[in-house]
């Protein structure tokens, strides 16, 4: 089924008031649970909200916490998130680094002990939108074997890049896995093979089948050693800088919870939309591999994707759309 | 053959006096190429000394040009490299960097007509040497194609993070090719086939064969559309901080000159070193994949060649030993 934006907020709201939210929260993080739907990225929308309020219920998450500045140094400020609803968190934290950058070019808030941001761009497109290039980075619980290991120690610890541009935001939102836990179950419930290897065997051969590589638990970093490397140092910035846990301690706690993230903003109003331009144009000069296919920028499918979804409404599962009626 | 690294250190020296440099800067850039070999990175060490000579000869490198600050916003500076040697230019613009970020917190100075910096990883270990977190990241000449194309649009735009850490930096300097040509070039003349896929044949079919991948000029981002996507945000990045040239400017030129760097530092004296062993002890901990092997944090290896190559010399090919003896 379709459900417009304003009915899958509205049907948010509701379970957020239901469950204690305040009225301004809960407008909040139903607004960025609505927005990662109609955006497509479904996985951080409508079809991980019975988990949030899960979380919530469990005591994980606290909503009544607010973030506290607890240390400014410079252009850095560092929050302790006082486990607030991660997004309810991520986008005050985002809006400071904007705030900071706007005052000294560049801005940046460290941030401990929050949760789940969801999706990470939704940070890095309201960088954007105030004229600001964001970069934003979170850790996880570890679900990511090192380059060199065969068990879990790394998060895919997502990384996102967002360059304000008039035409539409230029978004990278990515995990330092190839595929991710979720994609791997897409395609495991379609009974599909991945399109390239997504991790090894449990006998250590790269293979492009889901159900495998949820057996051996080694899922492939992006480029092998390379993404391995990118996921730790990820990890040890966010630590270091936030002073909060590591993926060693949020594994050690079994549920994922208590996360350490960074937001850096640079203050972009002047950029050169020329230069912009010039790049995207010669990117997208290279021959396509299929006639059909085309070369797109970061953030254009989900521009794309947005102004479908507003125009045809967003597609629920049924049985997901029935839960969040019931909650 | 192998030589110490003061006997190559003033091959350099001899070198870059005789066709002009001052006395200050012929030390710079000598001991940056010696210490590039030092560090086992003889690619963009005494490998590539004679290429860089012939760029200074014909007059792509300007050895008497000084960069030049041309903005100044916040914690930003904006130079003008005036395509002096990049080497010489980025350790003043990491130096800068790094004196912003300790009165700041946070530092950028973004480079434009600048030239190749040879190995990035060396203005990483510059920043962490100074107490800071150093994140570097520069263009090149198109040599990738994009996701979805065929022909090389996109630079593999290398990207270097380090973190001060007292028993030795960690440094992850990563392009963003799964293979720089140099390597598939290393197996092409040894005969064998790389470890994994680097690329695609001219059919488009996934091959660890070095000769289809010259072949085919399709070598292949980390991660596939990932790594792709990362390398374009980089090039929008620096050509937008810096206001200089973008990948397809640069290879409009057909020689690799004149490129755009973003060097950007933060404070990290006081950083926490028993959450960094944390995160090390941690990964390591993952069961190795072989019981000789070894899972390692970005910079390690750099520190075992480094000690070897201290001990026992540094091993340099006899032809381009007696090439640079000839110089």
């Amino acid at each position: 089924m379709h459900v417009s934006f304003d009915e899958l907020n509205q049907q948010f709201n509701r379970v957020l008031l239901k469950i204690g939210f305040s009225e301004d929260r809960a407008a909040v993080c139903a607004r960025i649970f609505a927005e990662n739907s109609l955006d497509g990225v479904y996985s951080h929308g409508v079809n991980r909200f019975p988990a949030f309020i899960k979380l919530v219920k469990e005591g994980k998450i606290n909503i009544h916490a607010s973030p506290e500045v607890i240390d400014e140094n410079g252009v850095i400020e560092n929050w302790d998130g006082h486990l607030a609803p991660g997004m309810y968190t991520a986008q005050l934290a985002i809006n400071r680094a904007i705030a900071l950058a706007k005052e000294n070019a560049m801005g940046c808030v460290a941030l401990k002990n929050t949760n789940h941001w969801m999706r990470g761009g939704t940070y890095g497109w309201q960088a954007a939108e105030a004229g600001c290039i964001g970069i934003c980075f979170t850790n996880t619980i570890a679900n990511m074997p090192p380059w060199g290991g065969t068990e879990p120690r790394l998060g895919n610890n997502p990384l996102v890049i967002a360059i304000p541009r008039k035409e539409g935001h230029m978004v990278l939102d990515m995990a330092m896995s190839q595929f991710s836990y979720g994609k791997l179950q897409e395609y495991e419930l379609k009974g599909k093979e991945l399109p390239i290897a997504g991790g090894y065997t449990q006998e250590g051969v790269l293979t492009t089948s889901p159900e495998k590589i949820y057996q051996s638990k080694r899922i492939l970093p992006i480029g092998y050693w390379k993404g391995s490397a990118l996921s730790f140092m990820l990890d040890v910035l966010v630590t270091t800088l936030s002073k909060g846990r590591s993926v060693a301690k949020i594994t050690a706690d079994k549920v994922e919870y208590g996360l350490s993230q960074v937001f850096i903003c640079i203050e972009a109003a002047a950029i050169a939309a020329d230069i912009i331009e010039e790049i995207i144009t010669y990117t997208k000069s290279s021959l396509p591999i299929d006639k059909e296919g085309s070369i797109r920028y970061p953030g254009e499918n989900t521009l794309i994707t947005r102004k479908r979804n507003e125009k045809e409404g967003i597609p629920v599962n049924d049985e997901i759309w029935q839960q969040l009626l019931d909650l």
